[in-house]
């Protein structure tokens, strides 16, 4: 009998495992997503408590590199995990629930090492074609402004853009939508060599919330490099009536990035969720985003 | 005609002018309310920001000093304006009216020396009688819990209190109710010498918001110290299961503090409002109340 459950321990260890988490992330203390020599990161943070419950060097591959500041609530990373390391962490834990037990001791590392500014949210087994940066197909985000000094809350002050000029909500609503569709959006973005700028904006809205708060929401299979900044930037250009209605559209056509670019602050704006296709069709759409766009681009 | 303008602008700044402050601040960055030495000071950061735009040392009398990371919407102070100061504030902005001119002043100051962190909500020119502290007819303040590891956003780190263990929302409010009405709270508070401990809690509220977080509401004329964190400290027992139903009100009526005292973290408390009687009343107020309480105590 024991002879019969080892095999069966063995096997069930004996592959390399894809696992995609989902994560919350208080950017504010972070030099951005990305690792970079003498400052902090989230990737480092992550990878550093991946190595503690695993004593292995673990990679993660993320959706969204998120810029300095820029915080996160659904952002996605994948990671394989080697037999010794799923036994690691399932032998420590006594079941081999991975699902469970990698959200839950990476939590317990990262309360101490980053002070709750990262939260894995969920961990869940994927299929080895399963990229989640190429299998995606979209990525949401939200960016908040406050334009009336009497809702300004101090509290709010690590994620909100503090405005003193009054804004016109539906006005930048109108704006927003005038960008939906496949585009080259070379006007809203950093471009990087050999990359493409053409993208396909899905959704965006702007809206005045319950709390006076004015929350952009923007969706797109991708974003450039700057791309919603630039966008909520040119949006604000019009609400303040610093320009005139249809700007944002001219932008666009114009095809070019130059001194009447407005970029707004990062701190305000958040990666909210990344979409995915069935797992089935994920790993076809890896192969396929993949080749279509290089390697240089932010997402 | 400029003759009789100019007297009737001397008379105007000729005498002392009382001013009420509303102010909002995080106080994650500073060691409370109360200046220290060698230690970063709500007060400090305002008296100074004062200083600057007047050119002369203003002190501020508070509603309710808060402790080392306790947070504030609707703080109340007063001060005094000399003839001198209300002639520079005035003159510089050709206008007599203070209660614009002082916080848009100041919170100009406060954007580059506290970096956002305090925010004057409005100035009012009130009767000399008039006293932040002892004319005060209530406080209240608003504690925020976490007990959903879903809900849990790390970018409220700063503000709310993360726990793991599920609470019961229903048990917690019937607890908080049973401490309504004037009472001795030394079992709830950090007593003080000479200072009484007896306090009328006016409101008691414990509620889950549509965000999943349970925001627990105190009234009371004063706060002893500690109090509101401790109240909450024995709710969470309740709520949690750790301890019966019925145990806040056998911690009252025991009149002690001692070991079963359970006092949750400052980081997820803040003072929402201070409640003041009509002008008229305000000055009789503070007498009586200053004749009643002794300065040492906390509010």
């Amino acid at each position: 009998m024991c002879g019969w459950r080892q095999r069966r321990y063995d096997e069930a260890v004996s592959e390399t495992l894809r696992l995609a988490l989902t994560l919350a992330y208080d950017g504010t203390d972070f030099h951005g997503w990305a690792r970079q020599p003498g400052h902090p990161s989230v990737q480092q943070c992550l990878e550093e408590a991946l190595f503690t419950i695993t004593r292995e060097t673990i990679r993660v591959v993320v959706a969204g590199r998120t810029d300095a500041g820029v915080h996160a609530r659904g952002q996605v990373v994948h990671l394989d995990l080697r037999a010794a390391a799923q036994a690691k962490l399932t032998v420590k834990d006594g079941a081999s629930r991975l699902e469970e037990t990698v959200p839950r001791r990476l939590n317990a590392v990262l309360r101490r090492t980053a002070a709750g500014a990262i939260r894995i949210r969920s961990a869940r087994i994927v299929p080895p074609g399963f990229d989640a940066r190429f299998s995606a197909l979209w990525r949401s985000y939200t960016y908040t402004v406050c334009d009336r000094s009497e809702d300004w809350d101090p509290l709010r002050r690590r994620d909100v853009l503090f405005l003193e000029t009054p804004l016109n909500v539906d006005a930048m609503k109108a704006e927003a939508l005038s960008l939906l569709g496949l585009h080259d959006f070379l006007s809203y973005c950093k471009p990087r060599p050999e990359a493409t700028t053409i993208r396909d904006l899905q959704a965006a809205d702007a809206r005045r919330g319950a709390d006076g708060l004015i929350r952009i929401h923007l969706r797109a299979d991708a974003f450039c490099h700057h791309m919603v900044r630039t966008i909520v930037g040119s949006l604000i250009e019009v609400g303040s009536g610093r320009r005139q209605p249809g700007w944002a559209r001219e932008r666009l056509e114009a095809r070019t990035r130059d001194a009447s670019t407005r970029m707004v602050a990062g701190h305000a704006l958040v990666l909210e969720e990344v979409g995915y296709p069935d797992d089935h069709e994920s790993a076809l759409r890896a192969a396929s985003t993949r080749a279509r766009r290089t390697d240089d681009e932010a997402d």
